[in-house]
């Protein structure tokens, strides 16, 4: 069975996963992200890529960041932008996910942003529209659930690229809350179709998810050890209510545990680059002096991102 | 005296209410709607009719699928939108609409698309600025209480004239809670106005209007009865509230004697076509295989509403 | 030391207060909005002059008036313009003001319009902003706290100009809650600066900052006394909050004091002005007849409010 986020020639319709999308198909959405960075970088920055086109956020959970960074992706590209929260909305008249898809693709949308707390949302949605006749609509995957962020997954090759140029010899430490991190699942992926020889998970046993040494990785409780000689430390966000919760003794505790400090830093390869998905918890999961200093790549990042994401809705819309 | 909605020349300055749209002024806009809808169509959805004109759309009643409706159809004409949801600004500081209006105008607005809770705020709106010197503020009402819809009334024409053709020899229904439709309301001005022999009001009692039949229309209570032979179905949304209230037994009880089954459809013409101004409430107004069902029009109804809405926007500056 | 808002050149590159600002460069500005006021004015209200530049309202606080004001100006001038509630997304996750300002400027912002409830805070990012390398993004501020409103100074010194031609003549009376008023601080500052011979502070006692003497001010309790002779009125808006504290008895008696009547509005020179920067409690500070008298410029207020707006976006892109 086809995947659905492919066409009938096997090119990319919609973006609902990184998972089994091939190396390929990775770094051609990587190269046309890198024309993109120098529009970014210029007087005017835009582009009429996209003029006339339609672009909807459908935000189904709430997440200003990230729809501002699909916004300014979409608006660089010339595509009239519209944003709609929909928790507020139509959901809470009884309306299904479905119906509301099938009335703003009746307004003749070109491309729908889903974000969603639950996994597989944004795949229901491209399944529907792909039953559908007439023009498609594409559909990109800003997050659902646990299950996948692929353009953070991609904004991260992004840079690992950029910087270390050859994934073919780089070990790559992911560190933190990896069961719940949609965002580490995507990385996972993209890293192992890469051809990333070794990643590493490290983190403690209650917010490790079971399995992740069938995929290849190999698994860190103690953090000195996970880090020693990697060239990639990707650090993910302790969300507040793990914090609260019983997988955690505390804040504190898991800092002294797990947060990335100056000192642990110093144990990977001298020209490690630290990453971070954003928004950061300073003093949690990692320390100030890291996210500021020399080897954080974190706010490059976010630059390339808007590249990634101009590249990602270039390459559906003419799918 | 003059309708506020008319200029000197007799002319639509705003769209206020489909009472009293006299029958060309009602073709001329559909006339208008239906270029519009092969704009929507091609590649570059976009004209430059409204190019740099402000469309405000002042929602004091949130919703966001209407909303949505009027910012793309300003969009495509080139318009700059902005979207003021006004129960959480200034009203709640303490200004009077009035003031809150004068404001706006005085940005050199140049279209309100306006959406409130009370019935005739538009038309306060429009009287207000009428009496003001200088370039006129128009505007379209995005419906107003109980009273009126005239832009989901002109799509709902649209969407008949388009599969009818002729609006002289037709039998509607209009079924479902009458009493509290803004919708029905504009449908039913528009249908008369348009020559419609027969227009059946169909519901239960406690939620019927008085004064239908003074209006020429034919009141049942029995949905087979009133459905029989009947080319167009137009069922209304039964608001939530109302499911909850002293008017009704229960969701059930009211599937059972008003949601349109295929049975039920059944009874009206072969060729019959249904309509539903969404959100619908699947199981409760209308079973699923009649809203997915081969007569539906549903969606071809919110694809003519941009059409519909560009067209009013186009026909109100020009004029 | 150099103040953060002026470049090494000693340009403006911020605006962030009217304070010390030099007479050349607020009438430079006011210059430059009288050009704008004439494309608010024209058939097609749009500009090229940022293309494809990138405006961010961020909004720590809500406004929906100020940040539309924004708005506008900013896609008259052909910018992308991106909304952002800050007190709803990242603040709430934890995260800093700076990293949250430090990630939108990686997404190339070019422009920050900062709204905030904390005195300073714009102060804060502009400082931050400086002491980065690459392209500097211009910091607008939209209101901080109890500190300064400077664009709202620049309009109503634009109005006074306008309609009296000559600062150096002119005796002004600033009216109401002194205390609570970034609107007044701003106002002050650039009286004092344009030459006005005579500013005035009337209010109760409780509502009047120390130090207003200090500053060249004459403080009037006695409204009839402060208004006798004056050219220009600035009455300021009393907020709820004030009504319902201890600082005063009640809007009643407020109104009684120092609500701007059509008999306390006759002490004043005949031909005086009245301003408000709305939005205003009728009945509380100003009296209706008053407001929509032939004295009051209120609503040109806003007008040149938009122009004031896209004259200082304008010459803080250029600099």
């Amino acid at each position: 069975m086809r995947h659905p986020q492919l066409n009938s020639d096997g090119k990319l319709q919609h973006l609902l996963t990184l998972e089994g999308l091939p190396r390929e198909t990775i770094h051609h959405i990587l190269d046309t992200a890198a024309n993109f960075v120098s529009v970014t970088d210029r007087e005017v920055k835009k582009v009429p890529l996209l003029r006339g086109k339609s672009v909807f956020n459908l935000f189904f959970e709430n997440s200003t960041r990230t729809r501002t960074t699909f916004e300014i992706a979409a608006k660089r590209l010339s595509a009239d932008v519209l944003n709609l929260n929909i928790n507020t909305s139509s959901a809470s008249k009884g309306e299904s996910l479905l119906d509301t898809v099938d009335n703003l693709a009746a307004m003749h949308a070109d491309m729908f942003v889903v974000r969603h707390a639950s996994s597989g949302a944004p795949y229901l949605i491209a399944e529907h529209l792909n039953r559908k006749s007439g023009p498609l609509v594409n559909v990109i995957n800003a997050g659902d659930g646990r299950h996948a962020h692929p353009t953070q997954g991609l904004l991260d090759m992004y840079t690992i690229r950029h910087f270390k140029k050859d994934f073919t010899q780089l070990r790559v430490a992911v560190v933190g809350d990896i069961l719940h991190s949609r965002v580490a699942r995507s990385d996972i992926h993209a890293l192992t179709s890469l051809g990333v020889p070794e990643v590493r998970a490290i983190g403690p046993m209650t917010l490790m998810p079971s399995g992740l040494s069938e995929l290849g990785l190999h698994v860190y409780h103690d953090m000195r050890e996970g880090l020693r000689d990697v060239d990639v430390v990707i650090m993910l966000r302790l969300q507040n209510e793990r914090m609260r919760g019983a997988l955690l003794p505390s804040a504190q505790e898991y800092y002294k545990h797990y947060g990335l400090t100056e000192e642990k830093l110093a144990l990977a390869a001298p020209d490690a680059i630290v990453m971070h998905p954003g928004p950061m918890n300073r003093g949690v999961e990692i320390d100030s002096s890291v996210a500021d200093g020399p080897q954080s790549v974190i706010l490059q990042q976010v630059t390339f991102g808007i590249a990634v994401r101009m590249a990602v809705m270039t390459i559906l819309a003419s799918n």
